[in-house]
């Protein structure tokens, strides 16, 4: 059955490895009879800063700029810029959410980052509430919940400095702040990242190898059970957003992944 | 014995709790007799995407873009853009460098990320060889080393959400990518961040203890020990970059803190 995925792509070279390996996703999910839109950040200039020229009807003159409050002005009147209006239908109309970045100092690039506090504005992806309950669909559930999402990445460093001793720290610990504090957080069901390691010394088959492997997994990406995040509103936290005491999962991020049947 | 302080600041409005924190700091900096430094990056409109224009005498019609290898290049040659060079500057200038900002999803706004994307460059924080070793200057090594760094966030987020068992990971293990991954990685002692929960609901009162708060911990921040982190070259890790089987800290980010000891 054909799908919907969208591809947020952040490099600045199109000639890239990167940019083959999107050319790659695209060519392969679209063979299989599989829709593809894809936001370039780069191509399209995309505003990276959030800052009050967001909010163009705004009065400057006016009381002091509380971004998150602004957004949420703009999200409840329809308001937005046409960019982020624009990259918040792209994600509501897509059943698969792909971001693709190499990784730069163990985070997205600034670029992407930018489209994050900007498109996941107030009332769209934070901020918005659970009707009549007092609790915020957040952590598992919210707009854009029942739609799978997944981290591609690359990463010039080599697949054992990532590892569970290795320098740089474990590789789904770094990447927890996006995966569960941002794909997590908005309701998205997030899969396991795609990794590209050492991805600057690849010779010409290893680049091809690499993107077969990448379109088999955007293929799969249906079948791939989640990473299982535990939901805020399924019990496993109590009123302070802290796992409750019967929950004998730990500390530290991989406390929150886990069944909500106690363990 | 004053001190040069540097303060990167990202927050869009002066006004602002961070705001107010920040004009604090620099007053009760300047008052012992240090000297204080400042990167508003909002206020300066500071270019938050690395992209080819970082490079204004690069042959465009030239071959693809290696953003890292372009950096390194303009770094040799002290081509650097004008902003770049100034902000490497002021951090060679202090003697105590503070990235404050406000949590923007579980990191530092997009704009900040960008002054690190740009900043850091290839041959300045990243890629600078250790003389005849074959071995890096990075992770306890670096242009650099000597300097104090500090992180100061503000979240509206309670502190037991970013707790040991909160939803939202413990703070700590939150801005290693941070603490360890750029600021450690560039050669800065680091120590442990200053941070602000619930900054969205504060009483001038408590605002006000806030600011005296924030002032003391900069105050000391030469008599802080720094976190711990594992010197790259400094004998615990093996030749791959992982720690050494009889460094017994277990696995995760914790186990990169540590005495060159054998613990």
């Amino acid at each position: 059955m054909p799908k919907r995925y969208h591809i947020v792509f952040a490099h600045p070279e199109p000639r890239s490895l990167n940019g083959f390996l999107r050319d790659r996703a695209i060519a392969g999910l679209q063979e299989q009879g599989h829709v593809v839109t894809q936001s370039d950040l780069y191509a399209t200039r995309f505003k990276a800063t959030a800052d009050g020229e967001d909010f163009p009807s705004r009065d400057l003159t006016d009381e002091r700029l509380i971004y998150h409050r602004e957004s949420g002005v703009a999200q409840a009147e329809g308001k937005q810029r046409e960019d982020i209006a624009t990259e918040q239908a792209r994600l509501l109309a897509a059943d698969a959410i792909i971001l693709q970045f190499p990784l730069w100092w163990f985070s997205m690039p600034a670029i992407l980052k930018g489209w994050v506090d900007r498109v996941f504005a107030t009332g769209f992806a934070i901020g918005v509430p659970k009707d009549g309950t007092g609790q915020w669909l957040r952590y598992g559930e919210g707009l854009l919940a029942g739609r799978r999402a997944m981290l591609a990445v690359t990463t010039g460093g080599r697949e054992a400095q990532f590892g569970a001793r290795g320098i740089h720290g474990p590789i789904d610990d770094l990447l927890f702040p996006i995966n569960h504090g941002i794909l997590h957080y908005v309701g998205l069901e997030v899969v396991a990242p795609w990794v590209a390691f050492q991805s600057t010394r690849l010779t010409e088959q290893a680049a091809d190898d690499l993107a077969d492997d990448y379109v088999q997994r955007l293929l799969s990406i249906f079948d791939t059970p989640p990473i299982g995040y535990r939901s805020e509103n399924g019990g496993d936290y109590d009123e302070r957003q802290v796992l409750r005491p019967d929950i004998r999962a730990g500390t530290g991020f991989a406390a929150h992944i886990g069944q909500s049947d106690g363990n």
